[in-house]
């Protein structure tokens, strides 16, 4: 079998893939930790849980998506700042542990790959993950882009207001300041357990200043979805992150945003941008489904 | 010998390469035309010219590069406003007058594959045209990337400046508003024969609105630099086009806003933006010489 473990800040998703990574046997959901001795102790149990719920059975690879700056040649992780992670050599340690190949894929990437997997698609596709941060990944006939210097789909740090709110990277009005889940709640104040959606609960009772997040937000997420296909025009532009459980919540307001564009521009309508989109299928594992594939050693 | 054959909407700029492609055998430019008749006669004449000044012998192949839309499998044209063409069948017409297969690729295209070739570059590339309007083509490992629908690189559509400049496609403060020749004249006004160069000598001289025009160009060029980057991650972009004649003229504004904006965010100078582009030498017959290398049969 095949394993596939997906890092996030705080669980790890990890599932078991049947040899031919068509079918998904197991999965099961431990939590991350801090720090790298945590990190990787919980790595391993979610592996070996996963393998075991699967009904055990030799490991032939495992794949691991990983937030962050990740050296997938080497297997290292260079910085993973929100689980306390530098300069880990991740897939040495638990090679050794588990007795099996492990590659090291950012966690984009290797949504990217189970999203194309999971959804059937062919051809070209972008993933858009729409989570704490904004980015995206890039998959054509099945291979991932990662760009000359690993850093394709940084689209969060396109600027898009100019004179806008100053991002983390050191810009204004970037992208991710408009559509990124951090800023977005940031913004909006409070401290419910899932800012956004409790923002989009007000904007639905009407009030004005959740209205306008909610509205720039669509038109964020629809500015992505523009770049991503005037640029690289993939065919398909898949939608993921946390944001994407927002589900029609979201959707709604996006493509709303779309046809309004392309009532503007019969240049845009031409693209047909609005059924290029496809959410993930909410709760789908597909980061560590797309790291299990990676993690294959003969894809 | 291969011919490739450049038609602008002036001039056709006409080349013969040696068999292996590696060596520009002769160069001739005649004038467009305007309409199918003409075009397709020019196109001819063009072709024996250039076959001739090599020398004579038999034509392998002709590959043609044409601003519009054009459907390379098929070698139709399907529009291309500026020569008043509209389905024509350029590729088949030209096959029969010329006794040679002849392919038909998009301009920028063409001149994505010939930048590549004649600055000997290896794996990703895209070249941003910067002419009357401005468009990308990509190039990687030797093969251009059309995209899904045949758009790729289309960032002239993106806009920049919300509430800006309304674009011909419907959209307010596209890039193309901003750091195309066309709108940049059209801002600048009069009815000089290089209106943009008469617009950096007034910029030199001090005239305020010249400084204005010139500075939101470059700082164009440049969010057209850090799209292409940050979306596709090319390790270098190659600039080409009519404004490229401006040489240091424009480079040196455009390599200033990159290192300011390398200044103002340490993730974009981490990307080290500047040292990746490079200028089309000026007057090289890139679109021509990719259209000869598009247009051979087996590449």
């Amino acid at each position: 079998m095949r394993l596939g473990l997906d890092i996030g800040g705080t669980k790890i998703d990890a599932v078991a893939l049947a040899g031919n990574g068509s079918e998904v046997r197991s999965r099961v959901r431990v939590a991350s930790g801090f720090g790298s001795d945590e990190v990787v102790r919980n790595a391993e149990a979610a592996a070996l849980e996963a393998a075991q719920a699967a009904g055990g059975g030799a490991i032939e690879s495992v794949g691991i998506g990983i937030p962050g700056i990740v050296d997938a040649r080497a297997g290292m992780v260079r910085h993973a700042v929100n689980l306390g992670l530098a300069e880990v050599d991740l897939g040495g340690i638990l090679t050794e542990r588990l007795g099996a190949p492990v590659r090291v894929e950012n966690d984009v990437n290797a949504a990217s790959l189970g999203a194309f997997h999971l959804l059937g698609l062919a051809g070209s596709m972008a993933y858009l993950n729409l989570g704490t941060g904004v980015a995206a990944g890039f998959v054509k006939d099945g291979e991932v882009w990662r760009g000359a210097r690993g850093t394709a789909g940084e689209i969060g740090h396109i600027p898009i207001v100019p004179g806008g709110t100053r991002c983390g990277c050191g810009q204004f009005g970037c992208l991710e300041t408009v559509a990124g889940g951090g800023w977005v709640a940031r913004k909006w104040g409070g401290s419910a357990a899932q800012p956004v959606a409790r923002l989009f609960d007000a904007a639905d009772a009407g009030d004005e200043r959740a209205l306008a997040l909610r509205g720039d937000l669509a038109a964020g997420a629809a500015a992505a979805v523009r770049i991503l296909i005037l640029t690289a025009d993939v065919e398909t532009v898949v939608i993921g992150g946390g944001l994407s459980n927002l589900g029609e919540r979201l959707f709604g307001p996006l493509r709303a945003q779309l046809d309004e564009q392309a009532r503007q521009s019969p240049f845009l309508a031409s693209l047909d941008l609005a059924s290029r989109v496809r959410p993930v299928p909410p709760g789908s594992p597909v980061a560590a489904v797309g790291a299990a594939l990676a993690g294959n050693p003969r894809p």
